[in-house]
């Protein structure tokens, strides 16, 4: 324990750090010496970890990430059937633009860095595979991919709206993204 | 023309300076100083103009999001019948999404402002209103609703993915979601 740097938990405290600031100040107002500082470590901890700013943001967002894939993962486990599972989806959908607004700011934030720099969409890219393969527990992949499309405009407009849809209208929108028969067979 | 402040363009080269800047370089970048010199201006013009930073990255944003609305205006007078509609909408989340990126990069980043400000979420929500007046010539206003949500998520997903969706598959997602007829007439 002479210097610490073998503790598991300080890598953690660092990235939750930096994602605790971005959400809260925005990506412009992280810094080593401010993250250090909120993580509790001493400031040389962020870059004997990271190999600078750049890598440590990237792997608090992938953090990020592996938070929101989790959800998915959470959501779309149990169910047993298509309709159980278009129900997981609209809880899903709701959960996501009920959370308090610190998952949408750390999603748009992301978004931001990814329109700007092309670096971070694979990271964006990644996720939406990762978050795809949930769907197709569930969903053929065609399907899978329209939705995980359908879930993130119906979270973003419930988000940013000031008179949110309701959940009969998530519901109506994922059950006729999944309807993949034809109408007059 | 002794002041140059009754030039109707000075007041539209400030905010569209305000947008060239927080595109390129992002919100934190902006200034009154940056804002003036990018738009060849006295600095006291854009106190003249504006209130202050804030109002004037309201008016920004809002001179934004009447463009985008534009290009849904644009893409959907043409159409004469559902099927015709369903075209254009696929026309116009491809324009979006490979559009360069200024446009993405200015949604998201109105995003991050609305996600961290409610203030701002009068901007999207007024945005989103307007963008379904479009879709409500063509689709009843729940099928409107949801259709603006999916185009939303499939632009999104286009822009941040490494292998963009092809077309079609933006037709699928567009005709299922405005399929309201029940499967089994």
């Amino acid at each position: 324990m002479a210097t610490g740097h073998t503790d598991p938990q300080r890598r953690e405290r660092i990235l939750t750090a930096a994602l605790d600031l971005i959400a809260e100040e925005g990506i412009q107002h992280v810094s080593h010496r401010r993250i250090a500082a909120r993580a509790g470590v001493p400031l040389g901890s962020t870059t004997y970890y990271f190999s600078g700013m750049d890598a440590l943001l990237r792997e608090a967002f992938q953090h990020f990430t592996d938070h929101i894939v989790a959800v998915f993962d959470t959501h779309l486990s149990a169910p047993s059937d298509p309709d159980q599972a278009r129900q997981a989806v609209a809880d899903l959908v709701h959960a996501l633009s009920e959370g308090g607004g610190r998952d949408l700011v750390l999603t748009q934030e992301l978004y931001t860095l990814a329109a700007r720099r092309p670096a971070y969409r694979e990271l964006t890219h990644e996720w939406m595979r990762r978050s795809r393969i949930h769907l197709e527990k569930h969903f053929d992949p065609d399907t899978a991919r329209q939705l995980d499309a359908l879930i993130e405009g119906l979270t973003l407009h419930r988000a940013l709206s000031r008179e949110p849809h309701d959940r009969a209208l998530t519901l109506e929108a994922i059950a006729r993204i999944t309807t993949t028969g034809k109408r007059h067979p």
